[in-house]
This record gives C-alpha cells, sequence and structure tokens, in this order.
C-alpha cells in the first residue's frame, strides 16, 4: 500500500532483486525519489543498455557484450589450461586473485537432479565440445564445494576419465586468517590430509 | 574489476541504492543479467516512468504523480487534522495502521544547524503556510524521536505558541510485545510518566 501507483508499481519492480524484500524496497524507491533521482536515471539506463547489449561469450558463456569475452580473447593466456566454475561472480573472484592466466567455462550452476537439472541444461555437454580438439590439457575444477558441487565434480570427472587431459580442483583447507579453534571438523580433515612439506 | 564495461557501468549504477555496497551491487547485476531479464526490464521501465512523472504533492508534499495526491483528495477524511511527518516513509507506515483520518504534511527530514539545515530547507514555512486560514485544529507531531526531531517538534511548538491550533505528540511507552527487562530506561522513565487508567 502506497498513495501512488508508480512508485508501487516502482516498488514491485525492485523487488526482483536478489535479498530485496517489500520494506527494502520500499527504501529504495523512496530513497531514488526523494534524494537521488539522477542517480536512478542512470540505473534504468545502465539496466536497459545492459539487458540489450550484453549476451554470453561463445566460448567461456561469461556475460560479454562482444561475441567473444574480453579473457577469451585475450591471446596472452595460456591456451593449455581451462578452469571450470559455476557462476561469472567466480571467475570475478579468481580474477582478483590474479595468479590463474589460463582460459575458463561457466557452467550454469550445478547438477540437481532432483530439480530437473542434468548435465545438458548447465552445459556440461558444451564443455566436452570445447575440450574437443583443443589444446587443453588441464581442466582445474574450481566449483563450489557443495554436496552438489562434488556431484558434478565428480561426474565431469567420470567424463573425462580415459582422455589425456588431466583433472585437478582446488587445495581444500584451512581458510587464511583462520584459527583452528572455530574451523569445522570437515575442513580440519581435509587439511590434515593435504598437509604439505614446510619449505626450510 | 569485471570483464564487461557495461556490466561494470551496471555494478556502479547500482551503488547508488540505499544499503548496497560493492559486492550487493556485483550480486544483483549478474542475478538480472543471468536469470531474470525481464525483471530487469521492469525495474528500468519502472525507474523511469516514475523518475519522469512522480513530483511532490502541493499540498502535503508526498510523492504524487497527480498534482494533489490521493489522500489530499479524499474528502471524506478530517480537514481537522494535520499530522506532521518526517518522510513519505512515515505516511505509509500511518496508513497502515489505518487509524488516522485527517490530512499530512511532509517535512524534507528534521531541523540539523550543524549541517546548515534550518526551517526553509525542511519546509517548515509551507507548513506555516498551509496552517494559515485552514480549518486545522489539531496539529498532530509524529516526528522521529532522535535529538534532531525532538528540536524540530519544539520549534515547530514554540512558532504555533499563541494560535488556537492544539498541538499533540504520539505517545511514548512500551512497545506491543516489548519486554520490559529489554526496555530502555528512558523509554520506561516516560511509560511510567504518561501510565493510563485500567479500563475495569
Amino acid at each position: 500500500m502506497s498513495f501512488s501507483p508508480l512508485v508501487d508499481q516502482l516498488i514491485q519492480a525492485l523487488r526482483c532483486l536478489p535479498g530485496v524484500g517489500p520494506k527494502s524496497a520500499q527504501r529504495m524507491a523512496l530513497h531514488l525519489l526523494e534524494n537521488d533521482r539522477s542517480g536512478a536515471k542512470r540505473v534504468a539506463e545502465s539496466l536497459e543498455i545492459a539487458v540489450e547489449q550484453v549476451k554470453h561469450c561463445e566460448r567461456c558463456r561469461i556475460l560479454s557484450e562482444t561475441p567473444t569475452c574480453r579473457i577469451c580473447s585475450d591471446t596472452r593466456r595460456d591456451p593449455s589450461m581451462l578452469c571450470v566454475v559455476e557462476s561469472p561472480a567466480d571467475v570475478i573472484a579468481i580474477e582478483q586473485t590474479a595468479l590463474f592466466k589460463g582460459y575458463y567455462f561457466v557452467l550454469k550452476g550445478h547438477l540437481s537432479p532432483i530439480d530437473g537439472i542434468g548435465p545438458q541444461e548447465i552445459g556440461i555437454d558444451l564443455l566436452f565440445a570445447r575440450l574437443k580438439n583443443s589444446e587443453v590439457t588441464e581442466v582445474i575444477m574450481a566449483i563450489n564445494s557443495t554436496v552438489e558441487g562434488e556431484a558434478t565434480s565428480y561426474y565431469i570427472a567420470q567424463q573425462l576419465d580415459g582422455t589425456q587431459i588431466t583433472l585437478s580442483r582446488l587445495a581444500q583447507g584451512v581458510p587464511l586468517g583462520g584459527e583452528l579453534e572455530y574451523v569445522d571438523g570437515g575442513t580440519l580433515a581435509h587439511a590434515f590430509q593435504g598437509r604439505q612439506p614446510v619449505c626450510g
């Protein structure tokens, strides 16, 4: 309930944003209209342009306004390594480390048979098509360490079994700056199993 | 840092929303472009229409696409009561109680001399112009119970001193469902001072 149908409509529209309920949407709408109309215009314009022009990269399926994205167009990268992730946000996180210099492949989430999401729905067939006759020698699975993520990794590993491609996964262990006291048992067990020699 | 200038631009634009930092803005942008493009279009259209068409009501200064808002146009309301609030969100909150049947006047925030915000900046002169030669006999101050809010109420009360208009304020006391143990001392003191006879 509000006092203006257009404001109501805006509040309703803003609720499609992740993590935004009725109260936050109302706060956002009133803030934009009362205090920041130029900001509101910028949001509207950016959204419109992005929805119209941003598609998916043909090679890695990340969001991109050009047929192949910036990363895939960069010929200085190492074509022998391919990092498989669940979402574009994961690519941003990995790129921020500035450590990985290969290419990416973005799945659309993870396998979830109970929701009817199989290998084709998340694009595993496209991943294999990408690997076929390519220079890739190592596939790094940077998939979330959840039950569904593990299942997705396992499925891909099984399919690649017998090929020349090496399959690796991110190390599991204690996070940087983490206190052992507060680390869960499963993580600690992985950290013990994956212990590494101390460089003297 | 992202992979597409248009996505970067959208993330930057979304940061003007209240309570949205860089991480939330990125999450919102990726969610809209990956999973909900029709929702994104609706947001863009609603924002554009609202910014263009929603102005302020001439009488109460609430957001409205018509010269006088729905509430001010409703002749069944009681013209003898005027409720003064700090923001349109307060009007929505009061209207949801469905108890108050008078009209409203929306200030633009509260007095804050340290930030250079005086009576004119928040529109107290317009409030007095509204009261002059009107049918209003009671002004209800529904201003936030903060230090600045109290100062604003006090200023208005002083200006209306000597006129025929009765000035009232919202009752202060224990909130509904509140446990006494967790109510602060100031509130409890107000609740004691404002105690009321129990209807037998």
